[in-house]
């Protein structure tokens, strides 16, 4: 390997030359020995970020950055062809893996789910779970193994030594203005998904104005990368291109998604989210060659919804994961009191309509932004989280509203919403004279 | 200041976006006082060399690197319009420093020149000078003044805290595949050049096969770039774009590089070397208004190499950087026996020409590598130097030469000159069967 020097291979790719699989190899081996001077990191991320990657670099980049560390897995024989995940590029009110990955288990798949925290005006699902008492997401590879063997999912943090090659890039990354690049960040979230060894990935990468990446077509090219990375790995791959601009299902807030999760794996729960569940999940049981078709895996998937074994699912997941089995049965019972589970806001305020006529839009971004201000979410990593606070939106898309309804009630720990917030809020619904007409069925837009 | 911060410099830069005065003041403040990441320091060099700085950007960065340090100066009154300094971009037999300084001090300017090392196939200027024993380049900035004011010249290695902000980006370009950035090259020359606090500053810039930078084009834009940046920071500045596809005068090697110019010091120099230094100083001597044309310059300081004056500023000069009184009398006394002070390899070689015709070429790439390798220079930072070996042109360009007759000799250490060496040697000179039609009158092709 030493036939290699750093700089050559800096300038190679700032020249807009591909690097060999040896090279990238040699590359990502030094990042993780320390054998790479962080200048030269920070320089070879620019000639990147400018010069880019091609599809086989990145699928190169990907496996290396994968076998710089620790796996999940290996999974046991009778696992074979039930092992799957879902990632999301982040969304507003997205609390689709704490539905799906119980009713998968519940179809008999195995789903050892690493997932993320909160970053910007996005919700973490790892943070929205943590609002669970006793909750905890710190689990061991091998507990991962044993809750997924026992209960069929788990939904847990990083583990200590998965892709280290991606910590050492994203804390560079970070601080040299090369994050939003599209080959890396597609090798960053692969990466992290194809060390749990699974059988079929599928992808939610959402666009529009609460999504992290807004215009559909970036968003699809970031789709066919992460795609194109995950077949390149042998991993059976599909995107979901999904629509961000409305928030997803009624309620934003960690303890609130949770409430509403609960709904939804009962088959209570909003139109949309539950139809967003069903279809990234029905393409998995279509993928893994589980379902024979993606239509057919949401039949199942939906049973479990009806039937109580998916909220069964995430109750065993709870218990598994630190939470008290007492309570977790109150919190996961059909029509339960959540609230005498899940920390609850001092104060709910509603917002009053300031105009007659149909709602046509709520603007996601600005709703996450005042969740995010409210408490739910982190301005800097280390800040702590109101588990309580958060939104809840009483009326549908495409509904009428009469001047003074009430449309958002705000969870509040303050004693008063500050202004900067209500005003905020306020615009953040917009309403016209005449029903809008074109009320989407679903968010899903494209299959990739 | 606080109002910056350096992801946003470098987000801007890797943009393509002109950064402002403030914002490159705040960069090199950061670079110097370590506030700035080296990832972030790597990060930014690269969006620098892919993406360029403006002609504004790079004046800005240049006055920003100097005042990150200590400059010469403030010099007496009464040397106001004097001092005045030459810088080249490196050759091979470049020992025009030698001479110019004293040239330039016995016609009354004043010369606190700091010069470099050999870097690559390049000798350096310092180097040559260490060949005489006693010697020192290491002298304080209140001794530069001192022997400024008393000898009129001096030539010094780098002061401590001068253009600190130069040392700290080119440790880190020179391991990012940066380096080769006119935008930071110029930069880099000019600051520490102008740190010196001249009047008038006159570059010679190389092209051709000896070159650092051999294309003409290429070496004209890196020319005028500097030339800009020098007047912007109010230095008269001109840059004389020289050949340098043969090599200066007749000897390459540190000690026989201070023996030939001692010969021209002398009036006794070959007819290139003196051109370029009288072409050179002639340009100092108008642009600072010590002369009424370049040419009356030229014709001043002829005189100096052929009344002794020159010689003798030498002689005083290495007296004041060290250099036993006693032995340097001997060493720049005219005709005298430089080998009785000088250090002398223990063998010379000569090379004998496999033809018969005419000299067309003697490459001076190759020369100087052959001399490289001899041990005239380093091919590692830390290597030790021979000041005694390197090389010794016996023909002129353009005369007579018969098979058999010795061309160059090998000034050797080694009992055997290596065969690489010697086979290397036999190609470096071009013999054809007519005589050359253009022989180079004078090394410089423009005046920019």
């Amino acid at each position: 390997m030493d036939a290699f020097a750093i700089p050559d291979l800096i300038i190679k790719k700032r020249n807009g030359q591909a690097l060999t699989t040896g090279e990238i190899k040699y590359f990502i081996q030094e990042v993780v020995n320390g054998g790479i001077q962080q200048c030269q990191l920070g320089a070879m991320l620019m000639a990147i970020y400018l010069k880019g990657l091609t599809d086989e670099e990145t699928v190169c980049l990907t496996r290396e950055m994968i076998n710089s560390g620790d796996v999940l897995g290996p999974w046991p024989e009778e696992w074979k062809g039930k092992v799957v995940d879902k990632h999301s590029t982040g969304g507003v009110g997205d609390k689709v893996s704490l539905i799906l990955a119980p009713a998968l288990a519940a179809c008999g798949m195995k789903v050892p789910m690493v997932s993320g925290r909160g970053l910007g005006h996005t919700g973490g699902t790892l943070d929205k779970l943590e609002s669970i008492p006793g909750f905890t997401v710190d689990v061991s590879k091998d507990d991962i193994k044993k809750i997924v063997e026992k209960v069929g999912c788990c939904i847990v943090g990083q583990t200590k030594n998965l892709v280290p090659a991606d910590k050492e890039m994203y804390k560079v990354r970070d601080v040299t203005g090369t994050v939003d690049n599209f080959g890396l960040i597609a090798g960053s979230i692969i990466s992290k998904k194809v060390a749990e060894q699974p059988k079929a990935l599928v992808l939610d990468v959402k666009f529009g104005i609460g999504a992290v990446i807004q215009d559909k077509d970036q968003s699809r090219e970031l789709a066919r990368k992460m795609v194109t990375i995950g077949k390149g790995l042998g991993v059976k791959t599909s995107a979901l291109l999904t629509d961000m601009n409305n928030p997803i299902g009624k309620k934003i807030g960690n303890a609130l998604e949770v409430a509403e999760s609960i709904d939804c794996l009962h088959g209570n729960g909003p139109r949309d989210l539950e139809d967003l569940v069903l279809k990234l999940g029905g393409q998995l049981m279509f993928l893994s060659g589980n379902a024979p078709s993606s239509e057919a895996g949401e039949t199942k998937l939906k049973e479990t919804l009806n039937n109580g074994s998916a909220a069964k699912k995430f109750e065993d997941m709870i218990i598994a994961q630190g939470a008290d089995p007492e309570k977790a049965k109150v919190l996961c019972e059909k029509n339960a009191d959540v609230w005498s589970v899940l920390p609850k806001a001092k104060f709910i305020t509603p917002i009053k309509s300031q105009k007659t006529g149909y709602v046509n839009a709520i603007q996601s971004r600005d709703c996450a932004e005042c969740s995010l201000k409210l408490g739910a979410g982190r301005q800097a990593f280390t800040d702590p989280i109101n588990y309580a606070v958060g939104l809840e939106i009483c009326v549908d898309i495409g509904c009428e509203i009469n001047e003074g309804d009430p449309w958002i009630k705000v969870h509040h720990d303050c004693d008063v919403i500050p202004d900067a917030i209500k005003s905020k809020l306020m615009k953040s619904i917009d309403i016209q004279p005449t029903r809008p007409k074109n009320i989407l069925a679903t968010r899903v837009s494209e299959v990739i």
